[in-house]
C-alpha cells in the first residue's frame, strides 16, 4: 500500500506542470535547484514560450526569439543575475549562468544561443576584458535591454586557427582613435551572432602602433544606432539561411576604417596612452592572447551544459515514447512496447548514462570555476603538478581550459550521437518537426565546429596533457620517456583511493582503472612518439603533430572518459538518498562498461583485457542496458524539463499544431521499491 | 609535355558543365551512362533546376517539387522510360530507373522521392500487383501527367510490422464493390507522400468476404478529382514539417467507408469473383503477403541509390573544399589546405572508400534484378543453395529480397554518418544552408527509418540466412550445427577463389578472407544460441529472437560488409584501364581495412587478428587514407556531378543568394601520371 502511494505520488511529478521535487531530480539540478525551478516557472508562464517555432520564416522567427530573449533578461531573477554581472561577480556566478543556460536551452535553443552571444560572449568580453568603468559603459546598458551586443572575432579565412585574425586596429595619436578596418575578404568577421540586430560589438582585431603589431586586442564598435542605422563604415551582411538556429542572425561584419575612441579597447590585458604606448600585464604576446580567450573559458563550458540540456530532452521524448509505442511482439498476443526491444534499449540507455555523467561534470566544471580553484587539481586528473595550480587565477589555468576544452568536444559529440539514436528509435515520429528531436538535431549541430572545432578541441587537451608531462619528468625529457615508459604496466593509479573493488570487469573500481590505464598508455607513447620525430629526427614540429593526430585525438578523448566516469562515480559517492544512490551505481557501471567495451580492441591489443574478459564486458554492458530501460522512465522524469518545453506529442504533451502525433503518457512499467 | 596536357584535360572535364568523359567517370556511371548523361543535360537546361529551394515557405518548395517533377517526366527519354514500364518491361529497366534515380537526387532530393512514390511505389505497385489492363487504366494517365498517385500502406500504429494493418475493404456483392474502411484512428494512414496532391492511392487493406479475412491486398482508391474536390468519404490531413525532404507532402488519409468498383482490386496476387469468390495464385496468406512486397524490392534498392548519391555529392563538396581551404600550419609558413590534417583524410576517406563499394554493388544489385536471376547466387553469396534460385521469380526470391533490405540498412546509415563527417569537415561552411550538405543530411535522415526501418531490414537479413541454414543442413538440425560449428576453424572459404595473396593483412584476399570468416562465425554461433534456447529450452520464438538482436544486427551488417567489399573486388577485377584499376585498388584495399579495422575487437577475441596484426591494421588503414587524400578530388569529379546539381560555393560553383561563400575549385595537387 504504502509502495503503491509512493508511486502515486512519484508519477504525479510527472504528470503537472509542477516541478519535479523527488530527491533524485532535486540531486541532478544541485545546489542552485531553486534558480532553476524559479526559471522553469517564469518560462511556464511566458506566452512566448506557448508557441512552438518550427515552420516559421526566418525573419519571424528572429523576431520571436528576440521576444523569448528579452522575456528572459526581464525577469527579476535574470535581472539580480545580470548585475552580479556587472559588480564584482560573486561565488557561484558561473554555476547559476550555466544552470540558466540549460534551462532556456531546454525551452528553445536558438534563444538559449542567443543569450550565449549577447550574455556569454559579448558580456563576459566586456565584464572579462575590460575595466569596471567599461563594463559600466558597455555592458551595463545591454542587462537594461537598452541595446545589445555581438562578438566578433572569427573571420573569413581563421576560423579554427583565430590567431592569425586580420582585421586591424591601429592608433592614431593625433586623434587619440583607433581605426578599425577589414584589410581583405579574408578578413570579414563572419557566423557572428546577433549581427543584424546588435549595436555593439566586442571586435578582435590586430592593434598596430606605430605600424608595429601587438597581437589581437578586443575592441567595442558601435555597429548600429537604436534606429538601425548603421555606423558609417561598417557593412552588415546578412548569412540567412542554416541547417538550425534560425532564430539566430548569423551575419558577416566588415569594417571600412571605422574610427573609435580609445577608451574602446578593452584595457585589462593591454592599453595605449594618449600618445601610443603600449603597456600590458603581460608581456608574451601569446599568452597575453591566451589570457584572453581564457577569460571566456566559462562561455565554452556552457556549450557543454548546452549539448546535456539537449541530450536530456532527447532521452526524454525517446523514451517516454519507447514505453508507450507498441510494435511486433509473441505470436498472437499483443505487440510489445518497443522499449522492450533489445536494440532499442542498447540504443537509448548507454546515452542515458552518458547524459547523468554529463550532469555532474560540468556541475563540476561549474564548482571550479573561479571560485574553487584548489579542486582544479582533483578535476583535471592526477597527473597535474599540484603547486601550478594553487591560487593560480583561471586565465593562467591552462589545465582547467584544457578540460572544458576537451569536455566541449566530447558533450557536443555525444549530444548529436544520443540525438540521433533518439530521433531513429523513434521511428518516422522522430522524423516529424512537433517531436523536437530533429530541430534540437540541427540547433546543436552548430556546436561540434563552434567556438572552437571539436578536433581542435582535443589538441588543446593533448598539448595541456603533453606539457603536464613533460613538467612532471623535469628536465631529464630523454631518461624520464623510458622511464616511465617502462614503469607504465605496473603502476598503481590514483583511482584506486576510490576504495571501489577492482578484482571483475563489473566492479566500478575495475572500470576507473581501465580508462586511467588507457589515459597513461596512449599519453607516454604519445610523448615517446613526438620526441622521437621532433628531437631525434628533427621533424618539423607541425608535421610531426600532424602525424600523430590520430593518436592526440584518441587520447584527448580517453582523458575525457575518464574524467566523465571519475565525476560521475564521486557523484554516486556523494549521493545521500539511498533509493538514489542504487540507481545511479547503475548508471554509472553503466557509463564505464560503455566507455570500456567501445574501446575493447585497445584493450584487447595490449593485454588488458583477454578475449573472455571483453566477452564479459559485453555481457556486462547487454545486461546493464536491460536492467536499466524500466527505470529510465523514472530518470528522464526527474530531468525535471517542464511540459512546455517538451512540446513533442509523442510524448504526452498534446500540440494543437499536430494533433495525430500525441501519444499519452506511459505508466511506470515497475513497483518504485524495485529501485 | 604529354602529362601537362593529360592533366589539363582531365581538369577540363570537371570544370566545365559538360559531362566528365574519363574512362573512370564512365566506368562508375556502368551500362546506362548514355541515359544518365542525357539526364544531366536536361537537368542542367531546365530552369526549374536553377534556383536553390532551401528556405522556401512549404507551399512554394512543394510546388517547385511538383513542377521539377513534371519537367523530368516529360523529357522525352523520360518518356520513353515511362512507356516501358507500362508495357512489358525489357531487360535493364530496374537498372535504367535506378540510374534516372540517381541522377535526380543528386539535383533534389525532394524530387527524387516524389519520383519514387510516383513511379516506384504507385506505378510499381499497379504495374506489379495489377494486370495489363489495370495498368492501362491507372498508371498510364500518371505516366502522361493526367493524374497522381500516392501509396498507401503505412499505419498510424503499424509502420515497421505492417502487416498487422488495420484498414478494412469489405466487398459486398450486392452492389460488386469494396468499401474502403478506417475502423479506428490506429488504422490512419500515415505519413503517406503525395498526399495532399494525388489523384489515386493505391491502398493496403485487409481483404474481407463475408467477414473472412483474405489478408492485406491492394486497391485503387480515388482521393481527389484534377479540381482537388475530395472524394466523398475520403479525409487527408496535412502533416507538414518534416526535418527535411520539404517538397514532399505528407499526410493522413482516412477513409470513411468509400466504396470502390470490384475491378480496383490488384489482381495478380488475389481476386474476387462478381459473387464474391476470392481466388490467388498463391494461397498461403503469409507467403501472398510477402509476394507483394517482393514486387516493391526494387523500390527499396532505390533507396540505396539515394544514399549513395547522397554520399557521392556530400563527398564531392567537402573533398573540394579541403582541397581549397588552408588553416594551420608550420610556424612561420603558409597555412596547409585542411585536407593535409590527418584526421581530416582519416574522416572522409573511408566513405568515399565505401561511396565506390556501394556504388559497384547497387549497380551489381540492379543487374540481377528481374534480367539475370541467375547470379543472383553469385550475389548473395556462398551460402544459398543453387538450385533454390535457378529460375525462380523475384517474388520468391527471399535470397535478394534478403539482400536489397541489408543493402539500404547499410547505405543510408553509411550516408548519414558520411555527410556527418562532411559537414563536420567543412567547419561553420558546413552548417550553411547555400552549401548543401545540411539539407542533403536532413532530407536523407529520412531514409533510415522509412520503407521498412533499418533495424527491422537487418533482420530481415538474418531471418533469410538462418533459413539458408538450416536447408544446407538438411533436417538434423542437431547434428548439423555441432559439425558445422567444429569445422569453422578449418573452413576455406569460396573468396579465395578470387585468387588474392592472403598472406599479410595488406592483401584483399586477406581481408576478404576475414569478412567471410567473421559472417560465417557470428551465423553459426547465433544458430547455435537460437537452437538452444528455442527447441532446447522451449523458450518462446519472439522472445528468443529479441535477446540476440545485437547478435541479430552484427551478423547483418557483417553479411552485407563482405558482399560490399566482395563486390567492389569483382569490380576492380574488370576495371579495364589500367590506371583506374590501380586507383580502385587502393580504394578497394582501404574499405576491406576499415570494414575490419571497425571490428578489429571481435577479429582479437577470437584470435584471428594477433595484437600485432591489429596494430598493422591499423597503420594500413592510416595509410591507406593518406595515400589517397590526393587522387580522391580526381574521383569526385568522376562522380560526374553537374554543376547544377553541386551548387555548393564551397566547391567552386558560385551562388548569388551566398556570395559569401564562394571558393574557387582547388588545383589538382598531382600530375596525372602519379595515378
Amino acid at each position: 500500500m504504502g509502495i503503491i502511494l509512493k508511486q502515486e505520488r512519484l508519477y504525479k511529478t510527472y504528470m503537472t506542470d509542477k516541478s519535479n521535487h523527488s530527491s533524485l531530480a532535486r540531486y541532478l539540478d544541485g545546489e542552485f535547484w531553486e534558480i532553476k525551478d524559479n526559471l522553469r516557472e517564469e518560462i511556464s508562464k511566458g506566452e512566448v514560450f506557448r508557441k512552438s517555432s518550427y515552420g516559421l520564416p526566418l525573419d519571424q522567427n528572429r523576431d520571436l526569439t528576440v521576444e523569448r530573449l528579452e522575456y528572459i533578461l526581464t525577469r527579476p531573477l535574470m535581472r539580480r543575475h545580470l548585475q552580479d554581472q556587472v559588480k564584482e561577480k560573486q561565488a557561484g556566478f558561473i554555476a547559476k549562468s550555466m544552470d540558466i543556460t540549460e534551462v532556456i536551452c531546454s525551452a528553445d535553443m536558438a534563444t538559449g544561443v542567443k543569450f550565449g552571444v549577447v550574455c556569454g560572449l559579448y558580456g563576459g568580453a566586456v565584464t572579462n576584458l575590460g575595466s569596471p568603468e567599461q563594463t559600466e559603459t558597455w555592458y551595463l546598458p545591454v542587462t537594461a535591454l537598452e541595446s545589445t551586443g555581438m562578438f566578433a572575432m572569427t573571420e573569413k579565412s581563421h576560423g579554427s586557427n583565430v590567431r592569425g585574425i586580420l582585421t586591424e586596429a591601429r592608433y592614431e595619436p593625433s586623434t587619440q582613435e583607433f581605426i578599425i578596418h577589414t584589410p581583405c575578404d579574408d578578413a570579414q568577421k563572419m557566423y557572428i551572432g546577433n549581427a543584424m540586430k546588435g549595436n555593439y560589438a566586442s571586435v578582435f582585431a590586430q592593434l598596430i602602433i606605430n605600424g608595429e603589431s601587438h597581437g589581437p586586442h578586443c575592441f567595442i564598435v558601435p555597429i548600429r544606432d537604436h534606429s538601425g542605422v548603421m555606423t558609417p563604415g561598417v557593412t552588415a551582411i546578412d548569412m540567412q539561411h542554416k541547417e538550425g538556429l534560425h532564430g539566430v542572425d548569423n551575419g558577416i561584419v566588415i569594417f571600412d576604417n571605422v574610427r573609435i575612441p580609445r577608451k574602446n579597447l578593452l584595457s585589462k590585458f593591454g592599453c595605449v596612452s594618449t600618445d601610443g604606448l603600449y603597456s600590458s600585464p603581460i608581456q608574451c604576446k601569446g599568452k597575453r592572447f591566451n589570457a584572453m580567450l581564457a577569460a571566456l573559458t566559462p562561455t565554452r563550458l556552457g556549450l557543454s551544459v548546452q549539448a546535456m540540456a539537449s541530450m536530456k530532452l532527447g532521452l526524454l521524448i525517446a523514451v517516454r515514447y519507447s514505453h508507450s509505442r507498441r510494435q511486433f511482439g509473441p505470436k498472437d498476443q499483443k505487440e510489445v512496447k518497443i522499449i522492450e526491444h533489445q536494440t532499442q534499449y542498447l540504443r537509448l540507455m548507454p546515452h542515458l548514462a552518458a547524459a547523468l555523467a554529463l550532469t555532474f561534470t560540468t556541475s563540476k566544471g561549474m564548482a571550479v570555476l573561479y571560485q574553487d580553484v584548489f579542486s582544479v587539481v582533483w578535476f583535471a586528473g592526477g597527473m597535474m603538478d599540484n603547486a601550478l595550480c594553487k591560487g593560480e587565477v583561471l586565465q593562467d589555468n591552462s589545465s582547467l581550459q584544457a578540460l572544458v576544452a576537451g569536455l566541449k568536444a566530447y558533450s557536443t559529440w555525444e549530444n548529436l550521437a544520443c540525438l540521433q539514436e533518439c530521433r531513429e528509435c523513434t521511428g518516422a515520429m522522430g522524423f516529424m518537426m512537433e517531436n523536437r528531436i530533429p530541430g534540437l538535431k540541427c540547433d546543436s549541430d552548430a556546436f561540434v565546429t563552434f567556438e572552437g572545432d571539436n578536433v581542435v578541441m582535443l589538441q588543446v587537451v593533448v598539448k595541456e596533457l603533453m606539457t603536464q608531462y613533460t613538467r612532471q619528468l623535469g628536465n631529464s625529457v630523454d631518461g624520464g620517456l623510458i622511464q616511465t615508459w617502462a614503469s607504465s604496466v605496473s603502476d598503481s593509479f590514483r583511482t584506486s583511493f576510490l576504495g571501489f573493488n577492482v578484482d571483475t570487469v563489473g566492479d566500478l573500481g575495475f572500470l576507473l582503472k581501465a580508462l586511467s590505464y588507457r589515459e597513461r598508455v596512449l599519453q607516454r607513447s604519445l610523448a615517446a612518439r613526438l620526441y622521437a620525430k621532433v628531437e631525434k629526427n628533427k621533424e618539423e614540429f607541425f608535421h610531426a603533430w600532424n602525424s600523430c593526430l590520430h593518436h592526440v585525438t584518441g587520447l584527448a578523448l580517453a582523458h575525457i572518459h575518464r574524467v566523465t566516469l571519475e565525476q560521475f562515480a564521486l557523484a554516486v559517492q556523494k549521493c545521500p538518498v539511498e533509493e538514489d544512490h542504487t540507481l545511479l551505481t547503475k548508471f554509472c557501471l553503466l557509463h564505464g562498461t560503455s566507455l570500456v567495451y567501445q574501446e575493447r580492441a585497445w584493450y584487447l591489443e595490449h593485454h588488458y583485457l583477454t578475449p573472455t574478459t571483453s566477452r564479459q564486458i559485453r555481457t556486462q554492458w547487454l545486461e546493464l542496458c536491460r536492467s536499466v530501460k524500466d527505470v529510465a522512465l523514472k530518470v528522464v522524469s526527474d530531468f525535471n524539463v517542464p511540459s512546455c518545453c517538451i512540446q513533442a506529442p509523442i510524448a504526452g504533451v498534446a500540440n494543437p499544431r499536430a494533433e495525430w502525433a500525441f501519444h499519452s503518457l506511459p505508466e511506470y512499467p515497475f513497483t518504485v521499491s524495485k529501485l
